[in-house]
């Protein structure tokens, strides 16, 4: 594949025209995989409306008159349609991890004596702290086991209380058969918490199809919206109303301005709202969902396994003699829409990238990780990124000192 | 006190010159009380730098270069001054229900066999409800009693765990000791956990004096930090390595970014951050609290008893003979810094008030509750809104249809 031969697919990309919708600095190739998706073109002028006409001219009255209130729902509603879930199984708000904790104690609630938490070693550590943090405070015999993630399918036992995966892994992409997994751990009796950190918004999800119970995810990856912007939750229709969350605030009560003193849970997913949204946050994110109006969800999964591929093979091609390997299932069906390589010296080659204006990351000790946001990047943009990684390591560029400071990068 | 003898108090205010510092609508006299306080003039720029500079165009490097991961602890040391806690023992970030929900964890491993969380019935219901939820999810023999705010330091016996309080109530402004009731606690070997709600920005706080264990607190009332603007958490300093909370997410780690399997809490007050935090709503916070620079809050109490003075004089003057009550202490030393009154027709009355420029809010049942934010509310506001207010008792506005219909407000 030569860089015309990637001209032509760019031309012929029906996603093409969306990539305008984004505000991406001139020369940088964006393949932050992914921990912040870019702006939105939109949204400065948005968030600056809620800035300085909402908050600044309408002040307190804005909670019902500019819809402040209804936003987790309004978010949640159209998060939904992107992970194949129904109007009103969906909020936003908070982050994963306080999610996540809600949505332990609720499968709780449907553990009878199975007292298993079982996840697997490929799961984002944070969703395991989580895990741990709730065995210790309920102290009521729960144990945490994680197996490697081939093996949750066979670990999916009459012991297991509930299962907590994330769909795609954050490191190699692989991605857990949601439906195959799902069906599996009903038949056994157990539940399935989802984490779609890295699914929403990259691959097709489709929570109803598959039965999932329970679900999060995070907005500010492949959504853009913004640094930190809020996660989101989804709680199965059938089950809404038969559990309740551990964090019980105001937010999720029935009637949350009649302030009587003992919590009533609101019906439906409403129930697993708990505090005051951050607004200015949730607005920038609701205003980034504009992007995806319209946008099928099988045209995104189309140009993302297209892009991995190209990028694997280009990479295999022109860097494997350098020691780089690609890690993850080949398969691209069983894979998300990221790509981490290895090498001994990926946090210094990364630098060295970033240097060169290819801004991919990296988790310790040795992955290099890039993330292909099927709406704004470009078949020729992975074309370039590769060979400007190749002549890093054709020259050994990485080895020059000022690529080698470490410092925290998320 | 006419409105003359007010214009003088205006002139002779120390704190005159900080009115400037906000963009309030022309004409608009703003004594919500006090759910949303006014734009800071300066916010929107430092939005917009953050939306189009940082997220934008710096990306990903901003969690980095812009001090993005820094902001917790950063906007925690700014409020922490403001509350007499050292730096160091305030962290920002979640809701005040998230917050209360991880010290609640984090004062249960303090309590030995006691099993009695107590609290009292001025209590926000919200704090309330997560309490109840903390108690139902531990399932270890946990009662919460409510008795009368002034029972709370009768009731603090050897069977207290620990004691939830919020030090001024969101209703009539009463104001526990928290001295007092913080010594007694101890002395009956009681932890005391602190919600600051109403207190951050609107009257003196000093933790570190009363020996405070615990305490959370809201950021979007009298510190103008925005709607939903992040929450506060504080842990007394020698008590921050000895517990940990229950809620254990990744920013919370002493290495978020080695991503270990297990759960090592971070040294300090970081342990007690969780998921990663919504930058816009906390950048637009960090800004906010620009105002506060230089600040001595013994000058905000002095303007604060003054303006609540001023309102309660005017309002027993003009309108107790339509029927108006002021509720809570009338010794103005035992007070926070807003003011509720009754009145049968309350939701009527503070509709027409809204409607004729004059903005509190309302608590069912009956209860008109305006706040006086010292740093921007002036003497001449406070005599106009009561002779608003007068005017529509005399005149029985309040009784036009239009300003019987209900919706919800915050």
């Amino acid at each position: 594949m030569n860089r015309s031969e990637c001209e032509a697919l760019d031309r012929d990309d029906p996603l093409a025209p969306k990539r305008g919708a984004f505000a991406i600095p001139e020369g940088l190739i964006y393949l932050d995989g992914n921990s912040l998706g870019v702006l939105p073109a939109h949204v400065p002028g948005r968030v600056r409306d809620v800035v300085e006409t909402q908050w600044g001219g309408s002040l307190i009255r804005s909670w019902n008159e500019h819809g402040w209130l209804a936003l987790p729902r309004r978010v949640g509603d159209r998060i939904a349609r992107l992970i194949g879930a129904p109007a009103g199984s969906v909020v936003a708000g908070d982050t994963i991890s306080v999610n996540l904790f809600k949505l332990l104690g609720a499968a709780a609630q449907l553990a009878g004596p199975r007292r298993v938490i079982l996840s697997d070693d490929g799961n984002f550590p944070s969703d395991l702290y989580v895990a741990q943090g709730f065995r210790d405070l309920v102290d009521d015999g729960y144990a945490l086991e994680i197996v490697a993630p081939e093996e949750v399918v066979d670990a999916l036992d009459e012991r297991v209380a509930f299962t907590m995966l994330t769909e795609v892994d954050y490191r190699t992409a692989r991605r857990h058969d949601m439906r195959a997994v799902t069906a599996k751990a009903h038949a056994r009796g157990a539940r399935v918490i989802w984490d779609l950190a890295h699914s929403a918004g990259a691959i097709p999800v489709d929570l109803a199809a598959a039965g999932a119970d329970f679900a999060v995810g995070c907005t500010y990856k492949y959504l853009n919206g913004g640094p930190g912007s809020p996660a989101f939750l989804y709680v199965r229709p059938d089950l809404q109303d038969i559990v309740r969350p551990p964090l019980t605030g105001w937010w999720g009560h029935a009637e949350p301005f009649a302030f009587t003193p003992d919590y009533r849970p609101a019906p439906g997913i409403d129930r697993f709202q708990c505090g005051t949204q951050p607004i200015l946050s949730m607005a920038a994110l609701d205003a980034a969902l504009d992007v995806w109006d319209g946008v099928v969800m099988r045209d995104v999964r189309e140009k993302s396994l297209a892009l991995c591929s190209l990028f694997i093979d280009l990479v295999e091609e022109r860097c494997a003699r350098h020691g780089v390997t690609v890690t993850g299932p080949r398969e691209t069906a069983a894979r998300g829409s990221h790509v981490s390589l290895r090498h001994p010296q990926g946090h210094a080659v990364m630098q060295a990238l970033i240097a060169s204006g290819v801004v991919g990351d990296f988790r310790a000790p040795d992955m290099m990780r890039f993330g292909f946001a099927p709406l704004y990047t470009r078949f020729t943009d992975v074309f370039d990124a590769v060979a400007i990684m190749a002549g890093i390591l054709d020259t050994r560029r990485w080895d020059e000192p000022r690529y080698h400071a470490r410092r925290a990068v998320t």
